[in-house]
């Protein structure tokens, strides 16, 4: 395929045809199913993304790890994967979950518990 | 310091100490400040992000283009930034934001037009 032609596919097409990065991820944003907050952000390669669609439970790469990682694999705070939203150029992923527990492994329900300001961060809790 | 008082530093503090990757970026997650949707997804380097910050609209690293790209500069499809979350080990951001048109470049709403079934892509919309 030309570039165009594969550019076209991948935007409007039915194939999934992710489109792994040099390293061999997607970007992987997970939000909470129902509240719609977004919970946490990690990589997927396609180990990652196949555990996930078999299992339904989240699975990323860890790459300080440099192993596939199924999130709540020691806490027991798995995230449930609802549906999987894929993006125009389908590099990145939206999964909706429930998630188990706590989705940060600071014990934060999310990831993203400060605000960015003018003088640094601050907590929203 | 060493790198688990940096690391610390990163999760329990108020310091804006964003960690970029190798490519000198950090992630860029855009939700709707009102409905909550994942809207887009791109990267932020530290001159997008001081950008960003200054003026209020989101402005991103074009990776395909090589350079600074402000969100909306040929289409008038400008994200005005509501508020900016910051994630646990500060190399992922939510930017919440009020869109001034689709966020996509097909046009769509979203860029998360389509859902990840079995047999592969359908669309939502």
């Amino acid at each position: 395929m030309t570039d165009t032609n594969d550019s076209l596919a991948r935007e409007a097409g039915s194939l999934f045809l992710p489109k792994y990065d040099a390293n061999g991820m997607v970007a992987a944003i997970v939000q909470h199913a129902e509240s719609g907050e977004v919970l946490m952000f990690a990589y997927m390669n396609a180990e990652a993304l196949d555990a996930t669609r078999r299992t339904g439970r989240a699975h990323f790469w860890s790459r300080s790890r440099g192993k596939l990682w199924l999130k709540g694999e020691t806490s027991g705070h798995f995230l449930f994967v609802q549906q999987i939203l894929v993006d125009c150029d389908q590099d990145a992923l939206v999964l909706k979950v429930l998630p188990a527990g706590p989705a940060c492994h600071t014990g934060a329900p999310t990831c993203f518990y400060r605000e960015l300001g003018p003088d640094g961060l601050s907590r929203l809790d």
